[in-house]
């Protein structure tokens, strides 16, 4: 047994460790998303992360990855490693290619699970495939190629993004955003005379424990981001990352005990989710303290951005734009600021804050890569439902939502208490 | 620190971190089958999940683990390490004896859990204790010693199951069949006038989350089934299982959308498992582009065996049987189509399958394999219930069946909704 | 790559996910309470649960870590590590400072949650908040200083408690019973007349998840104890905490069969977390035999403690005291009675239990120990309560505790099975 070897096994274990974690997010996001919305659209809400999970994983694996992570032609797309074939030898780590891929690979469907609670209780399941196709397969892998792409421009122009604050969760986050606006609101949300009700969670158990679980696969996502098992910064990401979690999370329920006269549960759910997504860009790269701030800044800005939606009568029914979003944009500007030269020698350069002597440099390319992310993610979503509409329908009838997408659509309902023997007909009628 | 107790602290984390993985999957067990029958069977069903994790390992600890890896005794039984104890020198790992244990165990626990589910809503707790005891310490180990044990007959004629598709779920699958049969159907599933009622799942996102924390598990099953954190083949065998899974359940959404005009959310929930079923004795040892394969046809293999099943009115509540025993066939059966030289270098030898110019040998081998061990399970479950029926009821009163057995055996119901007291009396009465 | 570089990383990653695991245990413990306690109080529990995660990970880094672990100052208090600044060299490990504090952390938010649920249902939600600052910014940090601190008393003594039977659970767990019996029974659960009311578990299949899910952090947190990936005692630690967790559920399941004709399900689930619990401590100290010892005292000591406290008309709703407090001290006694010297050589130095040739010096200190760590919690959070009354309510309001905390305190219930949308003043009216 040599050194090498012993290196390589240790970095292959440790992505396959955090990829797997990442993955599990998965369960996270289907409890999280079936907790959030009602009872009757629970199934339907957890068809879509098997849809995430499974066309996501075999077009990324098509085409996705050649697009984002294959040689790079003029800064702007990867053209090999269709199939994992052909010429990756520009890709050049200590952990195999496939290895790579498997850890990318959960990387994409973490992104367009963040569409599907914004588009929850109205899309049509043949649409999400669609959708899911477009965005696996060329949206994500796209902009992921600009940042993370060996030759992507945006990398090359200096915008760094650890674990992916903007190139998954402002990206999934705006395109969030266009899809909630392109399919409207649910039925009843805003009503003709302005008001705005309060749909329940169905289930807050469910949602919580979903949060506590993408809380643990975010220690994979961002950890894991090292590729290496002997990067030094990974304890120090794996604090930065608790820190900025428990400070959202602790925000929150200050805040809205202080707003709602009430620690609101969903709110502070929420919260702990911002801040995981705040320090997802600088977690390897800011400060203990920088950490706790991005936090407590991104759970705030979470629950106004999540008035201020419904204030615009945009329906976004688990919130992932105020969290992916607002929060995405908040980590990827805050590494801008934030930033240390000390921190960032792991990716080989050191990068200087605003705060740090940097000057606004940085900060610059941190908030062009950022418009250019989250306005490509708005109007790739917007255009592809647009097209999505001419050939298939994008929302259920009115019927289907007010019966519930799980009878409507996929025929069973989410929970049965009492009956010993299924009778769609008598669900329908609603005995 | 020296290179060698590296290499040794190195593969006792991975084997620690994945046995616990494959330990969590009793989670998923409890979740997906809970989520699958009615209500009134839900706690009922867990307790059976605590009976595989605490008589399970207790069993392989005392005698089972003896059975399976003591010193071979004529290629047909382990002779030596009950309690861990006496002559285990034959086994030559970089881990510790208790390490190695450690993982073992968690796959017993696994093979008892998928018989559990096909016995579900019917059968006596005291009767499953004690078939759970014969599983663990014998039907089992035996089995598995042909294959895996140092000296077993079926490996020492070449048959290969990375990490157990025959030994693991074909057995699993067949003694679940064979349990199935024996105790009949539940009350008014199949009516004398020969109708089909659908018993629907009391809490599908309960069972969808259970997937993918078995999903999750597998990472740990399939990759830490290297028992070497250096193993080359690591990223492939995490690949693969990822692609099969996913291939399995993109199949099933398209399956049972083209064939019941629906995407069927309990049929998408198997398909996966089907996937990570199958793929699970070849992992290591085929193509990306295969796995694909294997999966596809194991998500719909799994729909057309559940179908035929019932067309049969066998009553197999969860499926183990057509995830289990279908797709832990195929998986078997595929290595000896699929498997390539370069890849199964790892296990010391290099096989070639069917399509890769190695004839019929290898498929011939795999085929008796399967055909041993599926009919291993199927008889010596039949006879173990056959014998346990001799001293204690297999199944549960009617009364008891028909109130459920959560209150009927357990004195509680899974859900309680309403009352700030308990009084099963009331319950009873059905108030 | 050099060998320290490898080794100081592998250290890393495995302190990392193993404290990562120990944090899903938050997961773990909001189903389980969740779970346990009436459907009207689920979020309630589980948002006193995010104040343990957030809150307590904020005041840990601010100064329980430095009172903890600081430099000594008289064997008895911690005087640096503020905001893990000052000096800090005395921690000598192969660790970083910052992954060593996450690990500590994930273990402070483990003690505050065993809190959580002797209190449930009718504590007040800014009480909770203000105790669990005291509880880990002074309560435990102090305690734990003087065993695992670097020069705190009971260690120079000679106590040993491997992860924390009398750290973690006996603390936490004579906290807990402080706690119950200041605040006083849930209204209904005693009669004047001297009645036990039974308060039914409202959603037992999250409670079980919610244990498997504690059992798979368990083997983070006891084998992540040894802060090192080489350390030769991580597979049998591994696997008595295995054992000795089967042991305690096995036990609970037969002997539940025989004093109560049925297996309990509640008790199972809590006697497979009691031997997890009584294990802690001795985990990497004594034999494979002593662990199943050690869950079979346990789980009956959990059974009968349970009865005991129900008799004594204190109302511990979901077994804290019965789990953590008595098996932690089991636990902690254990190790002075079957510690093994060949087994202790891990943490330095050959200890000898009373039944290994040691005489009653070991289980001497260690009873010395685990009364002042049970006095301690025990009058510290009396007096913590006593104080945090002084300012604000400690209990609810009887019309807050009658409608259940979720509606009363957090404007929302945990489940919403009909509405389309939410109207708080519906649901309080009982409709």
């Amino acid at each position: 047994m040599d050194v090498a070897t012993l290196s390589r096994g240790m970095d292959t274990i440790w992505v396959v460790l955090t990829a797997a974690m990442i993955l599990l997010m998965e369960g996270g996001f289907a409890l999280l998303e079936a907790g959030f919305v009602r009872q009757k659209n629970a199934v339907s809400i957890i068809m879509k992360v098997f849809v995430d999970i499974t066309f996501g994983a075999l077009i990324f694996y098509f085409f996705g990855f050649a697009i984002m992570y294959g040689k790079d032609a003029g800064g702007l797309i990867g053209t090999s490693g269709f199939l994992m074939g052909g010429d990756l030898s520009h890709i050049n780590l200590n952990i195999s290619h496939d290895t790579y891929w498997l850890f990318q690979c959960a990387f994409v469907i973490a992104v367009i699970s963040i569409v599907s609670g914004a588009v929850a209780e109205r899309i049509h399941f043949r649409a999400y495939i669609l959708y899911t196709i477009l965005m696996t397969g060329l949206i994500y892998p796209l902009a992921g190629h600009w940042v993370w792409g060996v030759g992507g421009w945006l990398g090359k122009l200096g915008m760094i993004d650890f674990a992916g604050s903007a190139v998954i969760h402002s990206l999934g986050g705006f395109s969030a955003l266009a899809a909630a606006i392109f399919i409207g609101p649910r039925i009843g949300k805003f009503t003709p005379d302005g008001k705005i009700n309060i749909v329940p969670p169905s289930n807050l158990p469910l949602a919580s424990v979903g949060a506590f679980i993408l809380w643990f696969g975010w220690f994979g996502f961002n950890s894991g981001s090292t590729l290496s098992a002997t990067n030094g910064s990974i304890g120090h990401i794996a604090v930065t990352t608790m820190l900025a979690a428990a400070a959202g999370g602790a925000t929150c329920i200050l805040f809205t005990m202080f707003r709602y006269k009430k620690a609101d549960p969903p709110m502070v759910i929420n919260g702990s989710l911002a801040g995981l997504v705040g320090i997802t860009a600088g977690c390897a790269f800011v400060s203990d303290g920088a950490a706790i701030l991005i936090g407590v800044i991104c759970g705030i800005a979470m629950v106004l951005a999540t008035e201020f939606l419904e204030s615009k009568q945009v329906d976004d029914p688990v919130g992932a734009f105020a969290v992916h979003g607002i929060s995405g944009s908040i980590g990827t500007l805050a590494v801008g600021l934030f930033a240390q030269p000390e921190l960032t020698k792991g990716v080989g350069q050191e990068y200087y804050g605003l705060f740090y002597g940097g000057g606004w440099n940085l900060l610059g390319v941190q908030a062009l890569g950022l418009v250019v992310i989250a306005t490509w993610g708005f109007l790739l979503t917007f255009g592809a439902f647009w097209l999505i509409k001419k050939i298939a329908p994008v929302r259920v009838s009115k019927d289907e939502e007010l019966i519930g997408l799980d009878v409507g659509i996929h025929g069973v309902p989410a929970y049965n208490q009492e009956h010993d023997f299924l009778d769609v007909e008598r669900i329908k009628a609603g005995k």
